[in-house]
């Protein structure tokens, strides 16, 4: 970046708040998404709204790109520069601002990390449910950007349903406040619900005020192993059909199982096709029936072995396996491409089955695990980024996932996010009139497309694959 | 209407779809809403997605407003045809489509009353939870239209949060379907939330899936009187502190108990300043200490009388004050407006305070009842349409109870929408920025502004008021 650019921005933080090294620019060139790497310009860190908006202002007259970045545990390129231009930091931002025990609402800066908020109100015996597994190093102003979801996404929902109002910077440099501590609020479009999720194509969120609830007085765990994928499926088609509504139900298929006891040798039955971890939280009488309850469904269905953790160090035990299941498939091959293709409920056994096929038919390594109660599924590929022609059949492999997912009714990316790299699939899922109206969106509030740009838009759209199943 | 252009009309949906006598024309020139009405040039009933996407094709190409209608229960003049053109009806698409049992989800027609649907999926041991108090009549399309609330918000949200895909007809006349039985989807922007409750000025919706959760087992219903607003309020705020979120905390005033009273002669102490309303549900035991708990909370701040119903009879008892609070209010004056400025619950005793002083300044009479528990408040000016004077009075009265719900930090709408009546206010809690927002949108998705013309967004802005309450 020229010197007279970036003077104008160290006249608005100072210069201690911005890099330029060659060293730190390589440093914010890239996200957790394998095999996308770009270097931005600059890389500054404001310290309040008014900053932001002066940023904006010079690189609304500039042209320059601007991206905003939490702490870049992305996994969709969706903050990958790949235009250059200026990455803006929250590292200054990053307080919480205000509890409000009358309202259960708290308020802070973008750059707080989630796992902060999440500890801070549990001391004050609230709960912010959704934990993206990011959650200790993912700021909340990257989870609200993201939509992010969780493991807890079943019962208590994904980020979006906890935003009750922001601070948001335009691509002009103008500053809006949406929302309010508001249990109800109808006056005009839910512009709060387009803004989270919305990976910073839109503008910069300065500051969150989210939602609350009591903190679940009492927590159960338990485990349960089958020797078949329906089985599986079937146990947690029961338990909803039961009117159990569990706080986690996770997945992991015999490929996952296979890779934590390879990593970790804590006796995980080999042979076991699927694994299910099962949560409820709650008052205490109804947790226990609950988890008894779902177990002995599991039962019914075909599970080969159960637990029933009968204290927190026994759960910890019980959910150790799962908990381990990125790490232990990641340490197989140079490079892990964490998926997140999402299907109805019901479809969950289909999908699976589905991502073991296409696995073999493209000679690539991809085991599954995942949130099973809501359908969001992580197929894992273990792969060599170096290695460009099996990059090649991954691709065509992953593309082949996401069309099955979008043939069973579910979707491209389940709480992931578009970025980059999903784009040429966007079409896929929102046809061209759904793509259509997102692009008349952009224009309207981003008609310099300054922000986040070559994200969330695709230069060209991927062909629909015609598959034969017959 | 010409010949002609009926003719087009009648060609898609049959001469039986299609009315525009007099009366029938009169029959559609208003809502619920008081003192707005204008007459449609054509009232039509569509059968199907493709009916309505060819009927909007020549409303886009003749420049014909349309204006989409549910059962006209709209109380902000969202559904008055103020430029003319076509009504849209979905009487002839009334159809529960499917019930999930698996996925929980419903799939219905706009046209669906909304108490149906509940009846329906309750039949089946499901639990749709928005319940406006206009379900009997209202349907589902115009829920969604308007994101409606209800009375039981505070615990399970609002329209919004059960919507989960829906098939929509764009200004173009092109379809498109979004979302889907999904716990987890951020395939691009949120495109559904921006429809619900866009009121009818983005598209048509002509299909809905909606999240339904399991019935809660048991339901307790309390009440509670008090000598004063604060201690009300503060009941109201001790029980959520006291980590309690009770699925209704209905509210009603003084004048409220006094109309009801005078209406129903069913012994309400008419030296009550403020009653609560108060109903948990979920398991047995859980609701029983719950409602006991609220009682004594109740007690604790300052409650002259309490009971606990004993049965379903005794909680209906306990129910009928405040199901009657409207008619009782309504019959008192020719002209009832019903508003539902909405503030965090931690303002709410100095809402309704302010509501009191706002009546005897302006000399107009307004009770107030609504949902505590959401700081939704509702209200009720009794007044008569062809008194212009006193009219000129409720409008000055309303507009200074918009002006202090927002300086509360609450909204001029927690339920109702925006229609033509408040359009003039909404810049009073958007800023210029965020209308400014929502006209590129508007103008991005229907450039030739046919759907819900002169809804939403106003000629002109009120003046902001200047209050001196020193």
């Amino acid at each position: 970046m020229s010197v007279k650019r970036k003077d104008l921005f160290v006249s608005i933080v100072g210069e201690e708040n911005v890099k330029d090294s060659q060293a730190q620019l390589l440093a914010y060139s890239y996200d957790a998404t394998a095999n996308f790497q770009s270097k931005p310009d600059l890389v500054i860190s404001p310290r309040d709204t008014e900053e932001i908006a002066g940023i904006v202002k010079i690189c609304a007259s500039e042209q320059i790109p601007i991206i905003s970045r939490g702490s870049g545990t992305n996994l969709a390129a969706g903050t990958v520069p790949n235009q250059g231009g200026l990455i803006v930091l929250f590292n200054n931002m990053d307080e919480i601002l205000e509890l409000d025990m009358e309202n259960l609402t708290i308020t802070v800066q973008p750059g707080v990390i989630t796992q902060n908020i999440c500890d801070f109100v549990e001391d004050n015996g609230l709960f912010y449910p959704p934990d993206p597994s990011s959650m200790k190093i993912s700021t909340i102003g990257g989870n609200v950007s993201e939509n992010s979801g969780g493991l807890r996404g079943l019962k208590y929902g994904v980020t979006k349903d906890y935003v009750k109002a922001m601070t948001v910077v335009l691509p002009d440099g103008e500053i809006l406040k949406l929302g309010g501590k508001l249990a109800k609020d109808v006056a005009g479009y839910d512009l709060m619900s387009l803004f989270v999720g919305s990976e910073g194509t839109l503008g910069i969120i300065t500051e969150i005020t989210l939602k609350l609830i009591p903190l679940p007085i009492s927590k159960k765990t338990g485990i349960a192993y089958f020797n078949s994928l329906e089985d599986a499926a079937e146990t947690v088609s029961a338990i909803i059909a039961d009117k159990i509504i569990p706080v986690t139900l996770e997945f992991m298929d015999k490929g996952t199982i296979g890779a934590v006891e390879d990593f970790m040798k804590i006796g995980l039955p080999l042979d076991a096709e699927a694994m299910l971890l099962m949560e409820q939280d709650g008052n205490e009488e109804q947790v226990a029936s609950d988890i008894q309850q779902m177990i002995r469904i599991a039962e019914q269905n075909g599970a080969t072995s159960t637990a029933i953790a009968s204290s927190n160090e026994e759960a910890e035990i019980l959910k150790t396996g799962r908990r381990a299941a990125l790490s232990a498939l990641a340490r197989k091959r140079p490079t892990t491409i964490l998926e997140d293709a999402t299907v109805p409920r019901s479809e969950i056994a289909k999908m699976v089955k589905a991502i073991q096929q296409i696995a073999v038919k493209y000679d690539v390594q991809i085991s599954t695990f995942g949130h099973a109660g809501d359908g969001n599924l992580h197929p894992t590929c273990l792969t060599d980024v170096r290695d460009e022609e099996e990059m090649l059949r991954v691709e065509q492999a992953l593309a082949e996932i996401f069309h099955i997912a979008i043939e069973l009714g579910g979707t491209i990316t389940g709480e992931h996010g578009v970025g980059e790299m999903k784009a040429p699939y966007l079409e896929w899922k929102l046809g061209t009139s759904g793509i259509n109206v997102m692009k008349g969106i952009k224009q309207s509030i981003d008609p310099q497309n300054i922000m986040n740009p070559g994200k969330m838009f695709a230069k060209e759209t991927k062909m629909r694959l015609v598959i034969n199943n017959g």
